[in-house]
C-alpha cells in the first residue's frame, strides 16, 4: 500500500476530442456510451460524450484508453463512492 | 487558408489537475482565475477551475500552457463566438 501512495501521478490526454489516454486510474466505476466514471489519483473523473468505448483497461498499471466523441471531463474532490453510488452520481454530475 | 485547414490537430494534456498543455489553439477568447475560454481546431473549449493562469501563449504555433487547479474542461461545437459573446457564454456553459 505504501509504494502505491508514493506514486500519485495522474495524467489525462485527449487527442482531437476522439481518443483519450489516462494514467493514475484506480478504478472504473461505471461506463456506458455517454458517460465514463473513473476513480483517479486526483479524485473522481467523469468523462461525457457520445459513442464512447473503453478500448484498454489495465488497473495494475493504472492505465485506461478511451475513444468516442468526447464532450467534457470533470473532476470532483471525492475519492471514493461508497454505497450510495446512484444518488451520489446524480448529486455530483447533474 | 488551405494549408491551415489541412492541420486540424488539437491535443489537450492535463497533468495531476495542475498543469495543462494545449495544441491546436486558434485563439484565447477570455480568461480569468476561474475560467479560460479557448477557440481550438475542434471547437470552443472552456476550462474551469481556481487560481488559473495562462503561462505561455503562442498562437502562431497554436500552443497554450495553463496552470492552476483544474476542475473541468468542456467542448462545444460552435467554432466562432461572434458579437453576442456574453449571452452566448451564458447559454453555453451555465
Amino acid at each position: 500500500m505504501e509504494e502505491r501512495q508514493a506514486v500519485k501521478s495522474h495524467k489525462l490526454v485527449i487527442n482531437n476530442r476522439k481518443t483519450s489516454m489516462l494514467t493514475g486510474v484506480l478504478d472504473v466505476l461505471a461506463f456506458d456510451l455517454n458517460e465514463i466514471l473513473l476513480e483517479t489519483e486526483q479524485g473522481m473523473l467523469m468523462v461525457k460524450g457520445t459513442d464512447m468505448h473503453v478500448n484498454r483497461l489495465n488497473l495494475e498499471k493504472g492505465e485506461v484508453d478511451l475513444s468516442g466523441n468526447i464532450d467534457s471531463v470533470a473532476y470532483s474532490e471525492i475519492h471514493s463512492v461508497g454505497k450510495r453510488s446512484e444518488g451520489f452520481l446524480n448529486k455530483l454530475f447533474r
